[in-house]
Parts: structure tokens; sequence; C-alpha cells
């Protein structure tokens, strides 16, 4: 429909990176980018650390799992949401007040607007012919990527970003089929869960015809066993200690 | 830079629309194109409540704290994060073992896989000329919101969005200083704070101009009035009742 949309419905995560450094100015632009998205109430309430340095990107690599396009990437992003500006900003106008930076409100304030922030970015990175992929592994040991980013209270980091010119060509995922998410004037389950078993359909086959014929369990089976999982279930205390979704 | 990254750097939120439609094939376009964007392994834990029934867009514009523009928009979508899909799959496929959908990861997960689909579909809508806005005032009365909608359990809605044809051309509002937000290594308060000093001064003299002189605050101190303002005190305990953010 046009240059956007084209760019917008060929995104598939990259996994491998050429060398080849991305630019202060192309990193500035893509930031930047990023800062032009909604914001609730223009809080902003997010911060990115880019990481060049190799042994600071090997152990973030390390601490998201082992996860090496981390260390062959250029640039690694970590995308923060982050209430620690809005907690000064009481300390210095309001301090005899008492603060709700630790509401659930403000915690999904912040998740919404950093990912708001990320995902302008990712596009912008893909307009410059750049390759992106989500690391949301970096949540799985947070305490100890949050302090080697030196991360203060009312900061946490949700996930990084791979950013570097692709090495490799992949396909583009199906998704979901559209009725499963777009619904009409109330929420449809029946229609939606029609759909999960089309999909079903469509990734088994999708899957078989990637891997030569090897034997793959349809989405509905592989989610089931993902929600299944006890994943990251530290996340409720660190978030609580660092100021976060208390209350 | 190029045709992606100008359209993103000209957001604006619109308030005023003409009441021209958004037609079916425009907003599949802007569904699928939110589809596209990146979920963490491949969830896709969202849906989207397109809603144009004018008593019931009116409906959910008096429960959003009266915004009118809810009503003049030809489309209003509800962006909900949702586990619904992958809690029936664990009844479907692995309904003896214990769900952990209401943790507090899947919670983030849910909340950032909304929000990276819905920030795609902004762009989309907005590379087709049209404008939007976000309305988070759909949290205020969520319950009697998510009533109104038929959302089941794990399904929470966590803004709106206005879709429309432009009736007004908004100031672009000018964001934090980039070094406010973009740190590099690791993360660098106190040079985030002078930013914040910055832009108070920048925000000022905005939003002064813009109104003719009047007096305004600086952004950190209307940042301080709003977090030390409760807001939203309910969701909390919504949240939990639906199946989220519980351990």
């Amino acid at each position: 429909m046009n240059e956007t949309i084209n760019l917008l419905m060929n995104h598939r995560s990259i996994r491998s990176y050429k060398p080849d450094p991305v630019t202060d100015e192309q990193l500035e632009a893509i930031v930047a980018a990023g800062q032009m998205a909604s914001s609730s109430s223009n809080v902003q309430a997010y911060s990115v650390i880019a990481v060049r340095d190799p042994e600071r990107k090997s152990k973030l690599a390390e601490l998201a799992g082992n996860q090496r396009y981390i260390d062959e990437c250029p640039v690694f992003l970590v995308w923060c949401a982050d209430l620690y500006r809005l907690e000064h900003a009481v300390q210095e106008h309001l301090p005899e007040q008492e603060s709700y930076a630790d509401a659930v409100e403000n915690f999904i304030v912040a998740t919404a607007d950093v990912t708001l922030a990320a995902q302008n970015a990712a596009v912008a990175a893909e307009s410059l012919g750049l390759g992106v992929v989500y690391i949301g592994g970096i949540r799985t040991q947070i305490e100890e990527v949050s302090e080697l980013l030196g991360l203060p209270e009312l900061v946490y980091p949700i996930y990084g970003m791979c950013i570097g010119y692709p090495n490799q060509e992949p396909g583009i995922r199906p998704r979901l089929p559209l009725k499963a998410v777009l619904h009409h004037e109330s929420y449809q389950a029946e229609t939606t869960l029609e759909a999960v078993k089309q999909y079903d359909e469509q990734m088994v086959n999708y899957l078989s015809e990637r891997t030569g014929g090897a034997k793959t369990e349809p989405w509905s089976k592989l989610m089931a066993q993902k929600v299944t999982t006890p994943s990251r279930m530290q996340l409720k205390g660190f978030l609580e200690k660092k100021g976060f979704n208390k209350r």
C-alpha cells in the first residue's frame, strides 16, 4: 500500500549480523524516532542503554542465556522502563508528598511507554536497512543485568534489542489469522478459538516445510507448554524491590 | 533520512477528526501491520476490539472521562493484553498442569506484546494519512469498559486508539533531550537529570508561546504533581481478579 506498510509487513527478527558498524548518527536517528512515539501524559518513562563494549556485550549475552548474536551485533540496546526521573521530580518539587510511582498504573504506563518507543526505534532501524531482534532473555537474570548497567531504583530492563546489518534472510513467520485478534464491537471468544485451530494447522505445515518434514507440535500446544512452565518467577520480588508494581 | 523516519518524526496526537470513514480495507491493513510486530516467543498475546457503533463509542467516551474525540473518530480501537487464548490452550492440551498465566512475567509479556502491535498499527495508520491518539483514560473505569466489550478472564484493555482523518494540525511537541534517554554502556543518572533541567526550560518556553504567554509549570513539576496524585488505584485488584500479575 505504501513504503512504510511494506516495511512493516516485511519484518523478521535477525539473529546473525555482519561486522559492519552502526554509526552514532544512525543510532541517534533510531532513538530520536523512538522518542517521537506517543507517551502517556508525556511522562516519557523510559531509558535505553546502548552497549558497544565487547566485554559488556559478551557478559549480557551470557546473562541472557548465551544468545551469541548479542556478541555479534555491533550495538545492543537495553530498553528500560524508567520512573527514576519522575521520582526525582517529586523529591525536588513536592518532597513532602507521597509518591505513587509504585502503583500498578505507573508500572503499566512505564512498560507501555518504553515499548512504544522501542517499536518506533525498531521500525526506524529497519527503514535504514538494519535488522533487529528483541531479547526477552535479559529478564532471566534481571538483577545481574541491572547491576551491570548501574540501573537505579524505579528503572527495570524489559528487553534487549540487537541492531546490525543482517547476515541472513529468514522467512516471514505467519501470524495468527486476522480474525483471531481483530474483534468487532465486542470480544468474540468462539471466533478467536476457531482461528487458533486454523493457525495450528498452518504453523505445523510451515514449520514442517522449514525443517524438511520433521514432526512439529501445533502452536497451541507449544503455547500450553510455555504457559505451564514457570518462568522468571523472581520478577515480582525484583520489581517490588526496585519500587514498581506494589499497590 | 527516508520516508518512514520522516513519518515517525512527524507524529503528533490528533484529537479532532473529519467525518470521513476508515474503510474495512484500511482497518485490516492497519491491524495486519500491527500483527507483524515482534512478539515474545510468538505468543501474540493481544486482541483489538474495533468499535464503530456510535452508541458504544459514546459510552466508551463517557467511561474514558468524556473525551469527545472518541465520539468523533469513525473507528475506536480498544487494545487488549490477551492471555485468554494461551490459557485455553492449557485447558485443551495440558489440563492437568498448573498454569503460570498469572505470573508477573506473563503480565509483562502481554503488556509489551499488545504495545508492539499497537504502535506498528499507529505507524501504519499514519502512513495512510490517518491520525491517531492513544486513550489511557479507558483504564479509569476499566471494569465497566471490560464489561461493555465482553472481555473474558486474562484479557485487559490497556488503552484505546482513535483513528480517523485529522481535522487539525497540531504542532509537534518537543521530547526530552536525546541524552536524557540514551545512555552509553551504563545508566548516567547525572546526565539524565541535567537534561531534565534543560527540558524544563524548553517546555516552559514552548507552552508559553502556544498559550500566548500564560504562565506554565516546568515539565518536572507537572510530573511531580502527576506522580503524587493517586490514579487508578483499583487496577491492582481488577487485574488480579482477571487472572493477571499475581505472583
